[in-house]
């Protein structure tokens, strides 16, 4: 639970708003929160969230946007679209298989909703490496890539080794077996060769989306 | 083991260069790898080496700099010092206790070589947390935070609560007991509630310094 | 299981009561035991008990009372309310998050069933150290604190560098990823840096309470 | 280390001193540290200190105590003998076995510094349960009890369920095999169903010491 | 699985049964292994076996027997009674709480079936060794101990300080938070001081009865 | 250490002795041990103990006998034998690597010392079950086998499913990797499907000696 | 997920194909890589998959086939049989016990369906030797053997032992308590001293079968 | 220890001999094994052996060869080359860092002794992916693959998308922090993605020589 009390204005205050985490909420905390948050300056956002939560807190916050895979909601009260992103750099998002996808459009979302350009690459599993190095030029682009992996932790690394930018490691708790509910991915993914590579725990998009986009964002500020 | 095989052109490729990790290596690995990475754009760094492999070094490359509380060598032929960091914006570096000193000096001077300007608070742990906000100013003021601990992996937590900017957790194997070896400070800093906080490997201050340089260099890049 | 096997004459022979532990028992077994119980000197009380077995016991025990949030029951035969605590010393329950709290209500319970007076102080992470300083005069006025937190085991530290009393930290399995259900808290507390913390099992809510209160209550004893 | 960065002002702030953890800690190190901590108002404590080290401190602080078996350096200007405790209250300190006696010494030479009578029960492991319950009128007296164990952390459940006061469990690093440099004694005593143990970190006998004056002291402070 | 692949003649061959371990099998499965082991010399037993699973039993072997807190069935065409032990040697079969009966009671029954006299005392956990120790005359009698504890891996240990024979401790998976299912108690055991106790896996009743009833039938044998 | 603290009636009220387990211990300690020890009616051992050891207690009591691979000194102060073991009833003591026989000699030394005749079966490990099975007989004849293994913790189970006694497995430190210190032998034991095996601590040759004399002697008194 | 996302061509390239690992996939999913890998030359197989699955895909592929207890399905749009193994070379798929057998049949039919000829031995775990002995013969004229056990890893040990082949060993999640969910058993075997053993992540009978037939094919196409 | 205890006819009967393994043995050990192994047909191998121990086995065997970074010794009477390969196939063995070349050439060594082709590919771990993939040709012509790397264990994976045989990954302890002395590597490679790959235990290049030369043989055989 990166964001477990949800404070307005933090946003204000460090650049980067609070999340709702759903899970163990009920409808009601949740509310109270979504009204809590929305007397910030940030956008209000709840993470992990199914569509039921969706539908009740709609009609409260009736310009409310749900992305589905991502599991987040966007609470509005004027509907509208998501910000433009300002200039032309961007942030590569990057899955090493299909399972891995929910998790990579946690991050990949929270960083649009904060008004960054995103780029996915999804699929491209170090046991086809061919298939990642097609995609370098979109890589070597970046202003910071975010991976995304469950069996293979090691796609952190190899994306470490061919671009230069920051490189934040996702392990996610997909696989069977040795894969531990993430715990392998992200030892591989801490011991990279590539010196480049952060990681932030298991399965947390939404944390991985937020550093992203402070790191994408610093050539905007400026 | 961050940078296992030194390539000489990775500085050129990805704007940081390979460092020689020193132990388990002979003195004559070192000389030829120094040798080999001195063909390259960026600087030579040698990390965890000894004040015995720098009188060597020292030897063949005269103009080498040795940072004994870092363990880090600058391999240069000839004499000179670091580069004078261009503009304003710094990287601040944080421990928790006086044993965290050695991994953040090496994740400092990492950043310096590669002319960041960086800025050490020292000594600030979470168990006499009014000293750590005394020093609130200089930590929001920073591009990015590097934090340092081995018993107290909180911290990075609570500097992560404090910035604007992206935290860098880097777990020492400082401690006793359920410490772990780092083991116990890696799961706290990854449990973090802040959501710019992520985490490299156990007392990897040379890769924290390269990322934090990354981020750091965006602005001056641009 | 604090209280594996009630026991009737241990409030007597130690000044605090067994407990029932409720899940994996059956109604019967919890109805039998709290026959049992009854005729020792101390109150009965139900730990981790649902509404269905509060509504069963309530009609043998009248006086029952149910504690929703701390999951207790105060098995009473004659209505009446907690015992009014002498004297001015509090204990303070503290949490990291919202999800702590039911941990923590059964940590407050216990000890105000005992006859403790206890102050609250709810969701003050760590990521927000600031708001955990805005209590700082009620924590130091009391005679013993219980920390509470699943992610941010390190509260316990930041509370323990403030306090001049003991600190009893309970690790909660709230979390996810890499939290492993409460370890990751149960290792940051066991490596405090502050001197005066010690720590029970993880969700141990009754223990911490109980020994809270032995503490709390040496002053009003002698 | 309960204590990394001493903090003169700690006594007085909290009732406790910081202590000056000495292992990886150059000579000069400690000698600065104790001349910073000696300008606060509480006693000055070196742990886990050799006699090489104490010989050293001694010529700067000639009035220098050293506990040998406690490896507690008590560093003062002026020579003089511990505090004589105030009041009948004690403290009690319990091993299973021979080898525990180092961790259980930093415990009750911590508190004899800081004020507190200290009663010492050495060697009474569960395997011979009938040695521990000859002591148990003296056991039943105290205020608290620490009890320090490497392979039977189960006397700290066994303790526990004989007091009526707090116990304190000290898990200690002695062993082999299976006990995992005191793992398994950690684990045993977190799981105990006596709900007034709770537990330290694996050899921390100085922060059981800290806790134990804290909750001893409580009747003579008021 | 203590008994993965029934072997009819193993009764023969060894002196105790191959048992059906129900868990993750079909009553088909089951019914062809009770059908392929009963043309064997020894009893029949199937474990961790619910009601459903005997009455299906039943109408094939209509003499079958069922054990319900043991969850195990024997299974038989005539009806009949469980041997009467020969002599006056017993096994002890003890628990440390309530939830650890039904462990306690599948050893029990399974040394029962194999002709074994069996005393059971159950609820006397370490933390009230008094309770324990009032039956101190009926352990030193038996000619093994097996004693059963989830929380309180101790009890173990104190028993095997009581009494002149071997003692098979069995971890349960009761308990909760560091309890890890089972895994503290298993290494309280393996740690104990008493040099008499050996350990089987954690919740393998069926195991310890074995033994316990090898050692036992060893004067009736001679 | 099966044997913290040495008591010297244990002979007598459990029919084996406490033993002085060296390591850590100094040779006055020791001596002070067996002086205490050697008060009692049972043998006097020290287990884990070197040549310098033994020479010094030689002086003091100039009877005693040195085991060299198993690491045990008898201490006597008369000269003499072994005892001669009554009947025809044995134990195997069985290894499955020549590095596993030092625990199992610790084993085997210990029940010779008690009166048992024991027969050895060294390096017969899984991956030759041939060899395993050139033994068959002797072991089927045994009243209680000991298996020492530390690479092939499977062996215990081989044996169990051969004989019709209990099988003692002692997994042992032997080995390299993934072996961790004999952590997978002690899995691979408690996993063992032959229900007639249950295991002791890492290394513990001492352990399993005084479990399989306490077995075997069961013919022997009665 | 030994195959995460699905490459039509890599059967042509690596001589085996991709498959479709079914948890975690909607129907559609699966549908949709079905379609995409029946575009390259292998065979394409869904593993993990259930009897609903199987119903949807045969409405598409009208020549799909079943194999229940492997979970897997060979997606064919015409009918057909699988191919007659060419030579009199095979494979040897061995279990420890019943439960094993579906992870056994997974890499038996993924074998199977890449034309290799597959022996099964099935039920003889290492409790009882001799049955595995009496299928030497067979083992010895394997070209591979692929062992699958879930308590008793031990197994692929004595088969290492016995066969002049490799042998892969395939630790499965049968067990409760210390089995960890097949960790003991992967531990096991990679602690063999058989030196001919290697190992598949738990419950990977999918890998084994494709190793295998790699082994098994080389006589095949010279 | 894959070789716990010597057996001369394992090359007749298994077609690959027993070696001697070295550490924890004393010269004499080594000799006898030498002596008695050297009686069967095969190679007599010792590994892990330093250079003292060479000089010792010199004298007795004087055609004795020593393999330095491998640490391995053909122990020989007489003198002479390692045996010519027969036909083209080859071995390829690849490691990640320079730190892995000992655990390499352990495995490669010992391959070229029972008479295969090797082509060694080290130094080209997954941060710099463009230096394996210069040698894809090698790669893709080899019979087997034998991937060594501490920690950059996706290697194994990578390889393994890329080649048309079985891949054996060795993890090897080489690393800090969360390397956990191979452990994580370990992990990486269980979890590949690539459903060639089988692993062997940390740092056993040995074992990976003998099954790849088993594997390898299979064309030269027939």
């Amino acid at each position: 639970m990166r964001h477990c009390f949800p404070e307005p204005d933090r946003h204000k205050r460090q650049g980067f708003p609070e999340a709702i985490y759903s899970p163990g909420k009920t409808i009601e905390q949740i509310l109270t929160m979504a009204e809590k948050l929305s007397e910030g300056s940030g956008p209000v956002i709840a993470t992990r969230a199914g569509e039921k939560v969706f539908r009740v807190l709609k009609k409260r916050f009736p310009g409310s946007l749900y992305f589905k895979t991502a599991r987040i909601i966007l609470v509005k009260r004027r509907a509208g679209r998501l910000p433009e992103p300002a200039g032309a750099s961007y942030i590569c998002v990057v899955t090493a298989g299909t399972s891995d996808i929910p998790v990579a459009e946690e991050a990949a979302v929270t960083a649009e909703i904060l008004g960054n350009r995103v780029k996915r690459v999804f699929d491209v599993g170090v046991a086809g490496v061919h298939r990642l190095l097609q995609h370098q030029d979109l890589l070597n682009g970046a202003s910071c890539a975010v991976v995304c992996a469950g069996m293979e932790g090691a796609l952190a690394s190899v994306v470490g080794g061919l671009v230069p930018c920051p490189v934040i490691g996702v392990p996610t708790s997909v696989g069977y077996g040795a894969s531990f509910q993430g715990l392998s991915a992200l030892l591989a993914m801490l011991n990279s060769c590539a010196a480049n590579v952060s990681v932030v725990n298991i399965d947390d998009g939404f944390g991985a989306g937020i550093i992203a986009s402070l790191i994408n964002n610093r050539r905007v500020h400026k």
